[in-house]
C-alpha cells in the first residue's frame, strides 16, 4: 500500500522534499496557510533574493531543477566590500574557477519547485490551509481552510514540519517531551532598500557581486537581480531603525556612496518593515515515525553566512538517504536523520553568529585582508589539500562540522608555520650576533 | 482605587507575592489549577523537601512567617558523603555558627504561607481554576474551573505569572515577541525514595545533615523529616531507570551502606515515577506594565546548589522592593526587575550546572576536599574577608553574581598566593644549593 506523508509548510524546503518523496514512491499531500504564490502578482509577493551555493544546487539538481533554475540566476562572483572613503575592492569568492554563489529571487524558485513537485506522481498542493492542531500519536492533522473557515482533519503514515522557525508542528510535536530549545533574536535587525537599474536599464553598481557595506553601528548587504536591479538589507541595531528620522542625512554620513544608488530610499525606509533575525536549536527533531521536521522549523539561522536556505534544502538529501537505509522503518529512518544533520546544523548556527561579527567588525581589517589572501594563495598552491573555511562553507557539500574541524586544523597548521618561521629567524640573528660579537 | 493585581499559581513564589503585595495595598487573587493543598491528605498531597537558606528565609522572615516556619524545619548541618568503602565523613556547611540549611517539607511550607496571605486583607485564592488564556494588552485571564468546566474571566492591573517551568502565562506573554528562550532538560533524572524512622522512632543515620552519595554513574541526595525519616533522590541517567530491573542487586554493588536504611526500596522504586530536570533561561520577563513572571517561570535551574525555591522567594523581595521605588508605574517597576534581578539567576543557572558536576564527579577527589578545607580555614582565620563561593551563595543573600565575581578574585589571589609561594620555595632551594655546591 502506498504510504502517505503530509507536510506542513510549502517553502522551498517542504516542497523539496515533496520531490524526494515522490521519487520514493509515496503518496505527498503539502498544507501552506498562505496562497499559492504562483497566483500572486509582484506587488503581493513581496520577494527577497537568496544566495544558491553548492548545496542547495546539489540538492536541486539530484531532484533534475537546475536547468530550469539557472536561467533564473544571477552569478555573484565575490564580494564588492564599499570602503567608507570611497573605493570598493573586489575580493574573488573562491580560488578555482566555479567557486561562485548565484543570486535567486525566492518567488523565482519558489514556484519553479511547486511547478516541479506537483507534475510528480501524487503529490497534491494545499494551499490557505491553516494548521489547528497536530495529533502526534495518528500522523494526524486538523486544518482550517482560510477565508471559510471549514475543518479538515487528515491522516497519514507521517507529518513533516517544513513551516519555518516558530513551526506549529515542532510546538505540538514536542509538548510534554524532555525537548531542549535554544531560540535567540540577534540584537540588530533588517530593511529591504532597492538599488534599481539605471534609466538606461543598466545596472548602478558591478552587478555580479554580493555587496558590502561592513560597519560596526550599520551594514548593508546587496544581492543582484536579472533585472539589473540589487536588493539591498541594511542591518542595524534594532532600536536604531525607529530613532533615524533622516535615512537620507544618515547614509550621507555613514554609507555616502550607497545614496546614490538607492533613489527611493526615503520613501523605502519608511514603508518597509524591520525583519528580525532569530537562531533556533532544538531537539527532538522526530516523533517516533510519526513526526519529523525539516528546514529552520529545526535550525533556524543568522543569515550572515547565505547558509540558511542551502542547509534547508541540503536537510532534504539527509533525510532522503536515511529513507533509503530503513526503507520499511520510518522511526529508524527519523532517528538516523536527526543523528546524522543535527551537529552539523549545530556548527552552521555557530559559524552564522561568528560572520555576523566578522561582517560587522573585522572585514576592513588589513589583518583580516590579509588573512583572506593568504588562504586563497594557499588553496591555489595546494589545489584540494588547503581549502579556506569559507570556501568549504560555500562550495562543497563537505559536512558543515566536518568543515570546521578541518578549517580548525590548518589553522593550527599555519599557527605552527608562523612560530617555526619565527623560530628560525630568531636562529638566525642569534648566530649573526655571536659571529660579530666577542669569543669567551 | 485599589489596583488589582492577579496571580497565576499558588506555589511559594505566588503566595509570598500575595503577602507582599497585600502590604502594599494591592488586592490580590491568586488562581490554581490544583486543589487547596491544606484539603488533602498526606496520600494525595506527594511532598518533597527542600533546603531553605538564607535568602529564602530572610525573604519568609520580612514578612513575618520564619517564626511559625522554624518549628518545621529540621536543621542540616552539613554534608555526610558516603564513601564506597563504608562510612560518610561529615563536612560542616560553614565557617561560622547558624551557616546551615533547614529542610522543610513543601507541603508544610505551602499550607503555611497560604494561612498566611489569605489572612490579609484583599487576597483571594482560587483553587481548580485553570488558565485557559491571557489577555496581555488587557492584563485579563481567561479560566475554567476544573470539574464543572465553567468559564471565567477576570481583569486586573496586571497579571503575574508564578506557573512554574512551564508557564502558561509565560507563553502567552511573549507570544509574537522578540523572545529569547534556553530551555534545557539534564541527561539525569531523579525518583524518591524514603528512609523510614527505625522500628523504635528513631533515625537510622545522623539527622542534621544533608547525606550525599555521590558518583559518576548514579549519585542519591537525602533531606531529613521532623519524623526521623529522610527524603532520599537518586539521580541516574535517564535511560538507567528502565534498564535496572533489580534495584536492590543495583544498590548492593553500587550504595550498599544505602541498602538498610531503605527497606521500601524495591516497592517504591517499582511505583515511584522518574522525575525530569529542566533549565529554563528567558527573555522578556514581563510585558510592558501589564505582566511579570516570578520564580520557575522565568528562570528554572536544575536543584543541584539547593537554590532553586530559594531564588523564587528572594524574586519577591526584589520585585517588592522595585515597587516601593515605582509605586505609580508598575511598567518601571517590572522593568526594573528584570534589570536588577536576570543577571543573577542567569548565574545561579551556570552555578547550579556546575554544582551536579561536583555533586557526581568531585565530592570524593582529595584536592577538592583539601580545596574545601582551606576555604573554611581562610573564612575562620579572615571572618568577613574570606567568604567561600558555597557560603556566599547558601548563608548570605549577596546577589549571585556579585557573590560569584567576588570567589574569583579570591581564586585568583589562592592561585597568587600559590605561585609566591612556589617562587620562595624555589628561591630557597637554588640558595641552598648554591652554598652547598662549587663555586663559579
Amino acid at each position: 500500500m502506498t504510504r502517505r506523508i503530509l507536510i506542513v509548510g510549502a517553502g522551498p524546503a517542504g516542497t523539496l522534499l515533496a520531490c524526494y518523496l515522490a521519487r520514493r514512491g509515496f503518496q505527498v499531500d503539502v498544507y501552506e496557510r498562505r496562497p499559492d504564490p504562483r497566483l500572486l502578482d509582484e506587488e503581493e509577493s513581496r520577494s527577497i533574493n537568496l544566495g544558491l551555493s553548492a548545496r542547495g544546487i546539489k540538492a536541486l539538481d539530484d531532484i533534475g531543477l537546475m536547468d530550469t533554475l539557472w536561467p533564473l540566476t544571477v552569478p555573484m562572483r565575490g564580494r564588492a566590500i564599499h570602503l567608507p572613503g570611497g573605493g570598493a575592492p573586489f575580493q574573488p569568492y573562491g580560488a578555482h574557477e566555479g567557486e561562485i554563489l548565484h543570486s535567486v529571487l525566492r518567488r523565482d524558485l519558489i514556484t519553479t519547485l511547486i511547478d516541479h513537485a506537483e507534475a510528480q506522481p501524487g503529490v497534491s498542493f494545499h494551499f490557505r490551509h491553516r494548521l489547528v492542531d497536530l495529533d502526534r500519536e495518528a500522523a494526524a492533522v486538523h486544518l482550517a481552510e482560510e477565508g471559510t473557515g471549514a475543518a479538515l482533519t487528515v491522516r497519514g503514515d507521517a507529518v513533516i514540519g517544513a513551516d519555518g522557525a516558530f513551526s506549529q508542528v515542532r510546538a505540538r510535536m514536542q509538548h510534554g517531551l524532555r525537548a531542549d530549545h535554544h531560540q535567540e533574536f540577534l540584537e540588530w535587525g533588517y530593511k529591504e532598500l532597492t538599488i534599481p537599474a539605471a534609466d538606461d536599464g543598466s545596472a548602478r553598481t558591478r552587478l555580479e557581486a554580493l555587496h558590502v557595506w561592513p560597519g560596526a553601528d550599520a551594514l548593508i548587504v546587496a544581492h543582484p537581480n536579472r533585472d539589473n536591479s540589487l536588493t539591498g538589507t541594511l542591518f542595524l541595531p534594532v532600536e536604531r531603525f525607529e530613532e533615524i528620522t533622516d535615512p537620507e542625512e544618515f547614509f550621507r554620513t555613514r554609507f555616502p556612496d550607497a545614496i546614490g544608488l538607492m533613489p527611493h530610499l526615503a520613501k523605502e525606509y519608511a514603508e518597509h518593515p524591520v525583519g528580525h533575525l532569530v537562531s533556533i536549536r532544538t531537539s527532538p527533531w522526530h516523533y517516533r515515525d510519526r513526526v519529523a521536521l525539516i528546514g529552520d522549523a529545526c535550525h533556524a539561522v543568522y543569515p550572515f553566512y547565505g547558509q540558511g536556505m542551502n542547509a534547508s534544502l541540503e536537510d532534504c538529501t539527509v533525510l532522503d538517504r536515511c529513507l533509503g537505509a530503513h526503507p520499511d522503518d520510518l522511526g529508524r529512518a527519523f532517528a538516523e536523520y536527526q543523528r546524522l544533520r543535527k551537529p552539523h546544523t549545530d556548527v552552521l548556527d555557530e559559524l552564522s553568529k561568528q560572520n555576523f561579527v566578522e561582517l560587522r567588525d573585522r572585514l576592513r581589517s588589513p589583518f583580516h585582508l590579509a588573512r583572506k589572501k593568504a588562504d586563497l594563495l594557499l588553496a591555489r598552491l595546494l589545489p584540494g589539500r588547503w581549502v579556506p573555511l569559507y570556501t568549504m562553507i560555500s562550495h562543497t557539500t563537505t559536512p558543515y562540522a566536518d568543515a570546521l574541524t578541518r578549517a580548525r586544523r590548518q589553522d593550527t597548521v599555519l599557527r605552527w608555520a608562523g612560530v617555526a618561521m619565527g623560530a628560525v629567524a630568531l636562529a638566525a640573528v642569534r648566530r649573526s650576533t655571536r659571529k660579530g660579537g666577542p669569543r669567551c
